[in-house]
Formats: structure tokens, C-alpha cells, sequence
């Protein structure tokens, strides 16, 4: 089975799709949240992805910031 | 009011902080998933983050990756 | 008071914001120097990001590298 | 079959795996290249990394600079 | 001699520039594989950057995951 | 001469370096604002970093935010 060290990986569904030329915008639904993923496009036509899709997006422990108030 | 251009938010709790000589983990509890985030243990200190806390971990879209199965 | 991890952070103007179809390159000044930030256009939008714009630049430090000659 | 968003994936072999408090570091072989990647110590427990392993090293586009001499 | 602390360096040629409103795709050539990095469209202009261009594609370890199977 | 896409370069000078295991800090000064990075220990002493050294902190335009009050 393969297994990636990221440590965050949230089980989502596609919303929304937006290319642009280079990058592009995934927006996801978690439960109620909208995570947002910007990929490139090259991705997005790779993984053929596309509103409905089951998804998990990913991010490294490192990339994450904590806001306290 | 404040705002972070940062797309991705999630209001979690801190479980549990580890502290090392540079970096510290802070494994948080949001829905049931488990974000963990690597950040200085400056930081930690800063915030003074300890279990229990309520916080917002925060990821910028260009950081998040997407996997389609 | 909101606390932030991210360690790095400057105080800057908004110079330029520039809007592609995903991304966003948004120019600022900050004591001569030119910092650049390369962020969504949701987020542009969402901050309401335009010139003159008082803004604050923030940078994980496990993003920032080292040069030395 | 499982498909991911970064561009970046480099076959390597595990060389070295030094284990701190909160991160580790893996140094790998790739063509006679030596990527090290810098992830918490969870995941190389959680992977069970050690020197032999064949894994890939994922990179994310956006994470990539270029330099030009 | 100029030394940059990002860990990860490979020796590669151009082989395509795609440039967007704001960023741009540099789709590289090294021992066969094909490093991809999402610069600014700024980068490519300042670089100069154009197919046939020995560069060095540069990333940060602690932007490394590692994948296992 | 050298060029690297990187757009975000601060001339800074160090002031403090302190070693972990994996991870090492470093506490610049740049006119008065003190960034800190988190790079590898490797780094640090491939490097030789050392208080008074005059350095580059080099920032990704990717992986700067914006934060507006």
C-alpha cells in the first residue's frame, strides 16, 4: 500500500474547477469546508479532475501555520 | 478586521505539543481528523500553545496538493 | 490579540496588484525594497487588495532560505 | 490507481535517515544525486523509512526554483 | 563562491516556457526525467529563460515528501 | 553572474544560529526586523553560518501572504 509522509490529508469532494493557462483553482467541499488547492493546470488535466470527484487533498506538516487569538 | 489572504482555515484544538530544539509539532483535533503542523518552537513559545487552545490552522492554496484514486 | 506563527513579517505598502485568471502577483514596498507575493485572485478580491493598501507580508520560516557568498 | 497533483516525483533509494525530536531528515540516491528531504519524524516511523527502501521523492511545482548562470 | 541553503539541486536544460498573466510553467529536461517548476512570469523575464537553457532546478528539503510503496 | 527566479532578497546579517539534530534557526537583522529560517543543520554548516556573516534571505513569491487590517 502507498503511504506519503504529508501528514494532513482530508477526504474531499471537487466543487469547482478553474484553468487558467499555467495555474489553476480546485475548490473542495469538507464537511462544510472549502479547502482550496491551487494546482497547476498541467494536474488538473492529468488527473482529469472535475466537479463530483473524490478527492484528498494534501499538505505537508511544514506548510502549515497556527493562528491562536 | 483582520484577514489573511491564505485560503485555507480550519478552527481545530490543540491535543498535543512537542517540542524540540528548533521545530515543534502541534497535532490538532478538527472533526475528528488530526492536522499536525511543524513550526519553530519559537513559535510555540509566542503563542504559547497548549493543549486545549483554540486555534485556526492555516495553509495558503498554493501549499495543498490534490490525489484522485 | 491574534498571534500568527509565521515568523516572518513586514510591514509593507501595496505598489501594484496584478490579476491573472488563478493567480494574483501583488508588488509591495517595504523600506526600498520590492517584496513580491504571489497569491490567489480570490484572495485579492476577498482583501479588497488595491495600491496604497497598508498590508503586512508573511513568511513561514521554514520558507525562507539562506545565501551566502 | 492513485494519481498525484505534484508534478515532481524522483525514483530514489533511501541512503540515511537521521531521526530528531520533531523532524527528521532522509537523504536519498537518485542517479547519483542526493535529495534530502527534511519531514517529521512521524512519517519516517510511520513509513518505517530506513536505508534501502525505494521510494519516490514528491515535489510540488510551485516549490521549484530555477537558477540560470 | 555563492552557496544557497536549499539542499536539492539538479543540473537540467529548458525544454519549454509557458508564460500566464502572472505565472509561468518551466518544464525542464534532466537524465531523462522532466522537473517541472511554477515560477512567476516576472522570473522567466528576469532569467530570461528559453529553451536550451542550462539551469538548476532548486528545492528546499523541508519541501520534500517522500512516498513509500 | 547568477540569477534565481526567486523574487524575495533581503541583504541581511546573521545574528544567531542555533543547531538541532535536523533543523537548524537562523536570526537575521535586516534593518531592524529580525527574519528567522528554519533550514537543515547540513545547511548551517555547509554554509559555515555564524553571527556577523552578511547573507541573502530568499523567499519564493509563492510563499509569501498578505495580511490586510
Amino acid at each position: 500500500m502507498m503511504k506519503i509522509s504529508g501528514r494532513n490529508k482530508l477526504q474531499a469532494t471537487v466543487k469547482e474547477v478553474i484553468k487558467g493557462a499555467v495555474m489553476a483553482k480546485v475548490v473542495m467541499d469538507y464537511k462544510g469546508e472549502v479547502p482550496v488547492a491551487a494546482i497547476t493546470t498541467d494536474s488538473v488535466d492529468d488527473l482529469n479532475l472535475k466537479p463530483g470527484d473524490q478527492v484528498t487533498a494534501l499538505v505537508k506538516a511544514t506548510e502549515m501555520m497556527v493562528i491562536k487569538e
